[in-house]
């Protein structure tokens, strides 16, 4: 008999770039694995080493690294780490990048422009990523982007989970902060009971971002407590400007919840100052102390994303985590 | 010296499927050429086949297809189209699909889906396109499924510029007739110079999943001729049900204004009948006569094609025919 | 130590279209599995929707579809299988077409035309089939259209089986319908034993090129009973001139074999009464009632591919079917 | 104004591999070219090295070599011309094989075997090959192997034009030396005025599987100058037993014709002593002075070769050099 | 005639991204074109947006970007830009990098290490880049990790050449700091004349494997003025200390000579002070006043890269401006 | 239940091409299995045919080749092995060449060149290769040119233990043959504990620069033994010379060790005479008896390669094969 017969093992192997270390360690402490040590330092310039302390071959890779500030080098991190697993023969390698970076440039919105959100899938493609893990894409169509599997995890159940706990005996509004994202209110509106809904219609100038805009309410708000929703929240402007025309409408107070919480720069201070009663995020991305203020809530998504790795792991469903929606 | 040298020429050649041979031929006319005469025929069991009757080799060649029912067959038509093209020399191939099929499945609205749309941009790349022109994507994401140039052309001047010379003298609203095109409402609004916004919010009775729903109108109409807008009709039902409740709801009139006219089924019957004072389409999808009824418009695409393909084949600006916004 | 370890386990999942579901039902039958639940509908415009009811993660997936009429709609349907099997993470994509649509188009018979078999495999495999399999192509060279393994079964045991039973006691000959099967009536007449061989051979009369044509029998066929074979059956027309041309060539009987029945429009008729004894089939197509007729006999496939599909899942020999021939 | 503009040429360029340099040579004359000057050697362990002597940048590349023995050395030449040509910026590289290496492996025979034809057309696209120019492929669908434009050109009006000029008076008839030529042989047929056909049918004794073969002529023959028609002879065998059958069966005279003279070993001695009146090749491939007899004729390829590469470099018609068949 | 016809022409366009605008503008200069006017942008998180302000379809385009700190903002530009040319249009993309990021990490030095290098040359394909121009690679064999055109060229000539002017009457040697540049060295000593060559070898204490180093001169260098040479200077560390040893071990004088400064961190001052005579870099990369010191000379690759641009653009020969050794 | 269940097997199968059996008979006895039953043999016209006499579904394969001469028939033979692998489903391809054939084309030494190093990587690629094993490249960068894992082996301890061995009483001195090895010799005299270090550097008089090179000694070796190392030895020119230069520079004895021996023309009779003591090579390479002669020994390298491969099977660690540095 010419062959050499064995039964094959599957490992799960978590790995974690440099970004968001704490995410990391929640993730690890719910799937009861250790995140995998590794060497990895920036030189001078800026170029970035990794090497594992430990073999790879035939496991079943997950690399965690949230896309946060500063963006190029948390993605540049993560595709060296997939260049390194690839090489090192790890058997699948997922990329888990809770926030997807440059999800919002998804299309040309004039001719000229790059496609960066898909200029990423490609790099990760090409760095030898077999799947992608994500939550609350800003588009879903940039699953598509991706050829290959992409697990879109959602945290409108954990977001909406705290909002019902929190305010269950107020009547409550679902306001998206611009006619982009009337749809998500919806979906939140269904999953809040049935409230009602509005959007705050910006009229401006599409090549003069920057200059003034009139914002007017769209919807029934009065007296109601409104749920602001979004993806993400970036310099806050919008955001904050929506809580302001939100309560000089009449809403009776105003209540802030985003998936991912970028919070450049005037960001905290602005969400701190524009009246809101609660600002909640999760924590796809790091919120370090200073960017943390006083009604500002963070709620965790590694028991979401541990869970999903284990089903991917184990050939479960990550659809069952959503009731089949996912 | 070893070489022979030449000057290069470059020839445009229009290459049209048989899904919608009235537009091929108005852009052929607009262009001042003829389209590449083939023969084009189906099996019994439904196998395509084509062939050119003429040299196409180093010809920079657009292949016009609607896809139009039975989409299916005039996607295929397409493919081999492109297929037979590549084998046959032709310099670069850009395939001119005015409706993109399948878009409306460009995301995994829940599991095990597919996502049909970046599937058709794929098969297109694989069958050896180059390049993509289109008009007025279900969303403009799907640009971003394809790998090479998409030409994104919006049929919006067009639209709107019948409904100002038509409708000068009324106050105007527009109305997204469901929670996912407010966006696309709020660039029509800003088109038409800045008109009141609203949409119809589709409400479920959670304790009744399944049953009847009911639509409220979310925003100012009263009084106003609302202008109904979506990138495409279907079965019309939606749309139809959008009329009743604006007009039930205090409109003064409701005119209807799309892209692309599939008009399944009950469409024509429902729309003829449901109060719009004026339903619009271009002709990027055929619409025979049967399908035709006294308050439709169906304005022609051809003009904004050829200009398109001009551009392309003279290396001028596509984005320029929409100052700057394509 | 930071890895979660686990033994895999290798799912057989069945998957069928709805070309043919009682050749699927037949197949699952054999292998003791049941086909996996799903939902799918075809929209008033032909765009084919697809969703599985049941997780595939991780499952070793094969994906049945007859290529019957209408042709185009059947291998969407199948590609969008595979595009969702591809994105839900099943493990492997096993595409089977036990006949393989557009096969004849397999060159270019003269310049500028298609080779759409190859535009085939290329759709299969950038939709993320991983294996084809198939039945009796029209060339074998097809296999290397698609960039990865195919498993060309054979029906000619299973249609040989039948003749020699049936026709113990009769003087065989085997007779190809034209000049290019030959190769083929040679491998059947060795599997029956040795018989005599022919093929009708159609002269042109070359001043007139357009016109009728002389069909000649080439070959010795007096006074046998002789065996037309092909690979398929479409019009009928060939055959049925052939069946005439050997029964007026001094032939005693004539028996008409072949693997797919495609029976395009008068095909039926002009079998049925060609004046051929028996007229046999596989079921690699359906074959409806209103279709057959009292001289057709339809063998069915299913067996053969119920055991390839489970060699191929077992890791043991599809080659070994054939005693080494496949 | 930002950019610099000039009008740009195209250059023909033609390279020759070193296996058959006359052929080169007659290609160039009949283009009045010049062969591209290049260093070309083979180290001791048979690695090869290339090296153009003047630039080729953006030059239209055309890159002869035949692939006769040692077929895998001129098969890695070529493949090497093909890599520096693209890393040295050639504007597009046609790469012209007159008789196309290992085309007889063009399937699975049976299982576990390659299929080298495919592995060869893929070879040469990862080289960076953009087209191929080849003649009288073994099988018409090797074309589809190739992922790119595939100019299949034709001898037989060469190789026809010649026996009906020399056998003007003559009662021809064509014969296929196996079954699987059949098709050829029939278009020789037609070719030649609708002459009759023949070919020999090889039976096997089932009892004794190993044994001996008797072959038997199928078709009318009698008294008849029968032209054995083949794409390629390489040891000569089956075509010299085959000329023996014809003579003992009864034909007048018999004449060998085919594209491709491998003639490997004992091929010459076969040819020359079988009995066969002439025995007519093209120079697709080289044949040496010592390969040659007496009652050998060598057409010359280069001619067609020539035309249908001013064809491609002038944006003509290469379907046009065969009256609308290639 | 169904063709419309046209000479095309072709349009040099340059684009410069954000890392080193001088040398763009001097490299302008030089081409007597413009550089293409763009909006660039960093988002507060890192994320990079770009467009183009005029149309840039069917031109060449030449995207200039040096890969300065931070390093990885520097490629995510340059790939977005290549992804918007890509996208709209452009007909082909040359990626112009003078220093080639990650060039260090060429190979895995130890087990499951990445390739970056490779990383950065698949990343730029997967963008659009058609091909690369850089300047003087870590190692020559980086080339090959891309799959195209590589313009390598070389500052050689121009560092050598300031270097005979300006010590035209000193006795030179040349000086690899480490054992891996003798071979770079050995080129430069034959273009300087034929001088002497040496190298430091640095041998560790097998005993005590962390512990300091000890550096050996292996070479005769004694009264002689010595080049020290090396591909780039980051921290400086190794190039200082080869400075010191060689004047201890008897050097006259000491000039270095690198084409790529990076200059990292403490390099500046340790260069400065370690008693060099000069320190040459060409401006490959951008030296701010800050880095820059009396005995600092900048010589300026502008001539070379626009000059290797017009070749390209033009068909020229770019291996000519080498005297055939590019 | 909808799916048939399994455990999984892992089966590891040998497959040896024609060119150095002995190594693969050795390989198969250290990893205690037989190499797999196959038919292998050459056509007149040097075309390859491969068959496997077992089935290979699902297996492990090894592929194991060297790359002597005639190494384009060897190449060549892998190459089909691979894709017969590929398409008779063998589930993970790990291509074993112990010496990679064209290693010394890596990079463009002048412009116009090819880089056959990587049009080698990219065949194997193509042809389905999943992973590739070798032994001491001639650059280690060439590594990167396979997208895939390369699992890159090392001799130097093989080597080195022997010399450490035989010559334990000598004081030792390591001499690379030229400039561009130094790095090599670097790493050899720190294994051998620290020795003195030389290369020898040729000097061309640039004003006769096409005649005789002088070659001078640059390091200490008088009374040593030097070392000369290289990776390999093909004609032997350079390395006989090194001896020489060494022997006259005062080195008391010479020994050259290297692992591949090429060993073409008159590099055997070269190497005996030179004056070296002792010669030493791996077997990567057949070395047949007439190529041996007394003062040349031969390490096996299959011992290695067995482990390497075991390894791979096993899911354990190359590098730790070589204490953390491979």
């Amino acid at each position: 008999m010419s062959a050499m017969s064995a039964t094959p093992k599957k490992n799960l192997m978590l790995f974690s770039g440099r970004a968001h270390p704490e995410l990391a360690e929640q993730v690890a402490k719910h799937l009861d694995v250790t995140i995998t040590p590794q060497s990895a330092y920036s030189f001078a310039n800026g170029e970035i080493f990794v090497r594992f302390e430990e073999s790879v071959r035939g496991c079943d890779a997950f690399v965690l690294q949230s896309h946060s500030a500063p963006i190029n080098d948390q993605i540049m991190e993560q595709l060296i780490m997939v260049d390194a697993l690839k090489r090192a023969s790890a058997k699948r390698i997922t990329v888990v990048m809770p926030f997807w970076g440059y999800a919002r440039q998804d299309k040309k919105h004039r001719g000229r422009e790059p496609i960066s959100a898909r200029l990423v899938a490609d790099m990760f493609k090409v760095a030898g990523a077999d799947r992608i893990m994500t939550v609350d894409l800003h588009t879903a169509q940039i699953q598509g982007f991706f050829d290959g599997p992409v697990d879109h995890l959602f945290a409108l159940p954990v977001l909406a989970e705290h909002i019902k706990r929190t305010y269950a005996d107020e009547q409550l509004a679902v306001v998206s902060p611009d006619s982009g994202r009337v749809r998500l209110a919806e979906r939140w509106a269904e999953t809040l009971g049935g409230t009602p809904l509005a959007f705050i219609h910006k009229t401006r100038d599409p090549r003069r971002p920057n200059e003034a805009v009139a914002n007017r309410v769209v919807g029934e708000i009065d007296g109601r407590t409104c749920v602001v929703i979004d993806d993400m929240i970036d310099t806050g402007g919008t955001v904050a400007k929506t809580v302001e025309v939100l309560l000089k409408g009449g809403a009776k107070d105003v209540v802030v919840a985003a998936t991912h919480g970028v919070l450049s720069g005037p960001a905290p201070n602005r969400l701190a100052t524009c009246g809101a009663r609660e600002v909640i995020f999760t924590d796809t991305l790091p919120i370090p102390d200073e960017k943390r203020f006083t009604s500002m809530t963070v709620l965790s998504i590694a028991p979401l994303l541990a869970r999903a790795i284990h089903e991917v792991f184990d050939d479960g469903s990550v659809t069952s985590l959503f009731d089949g929606n996912a």
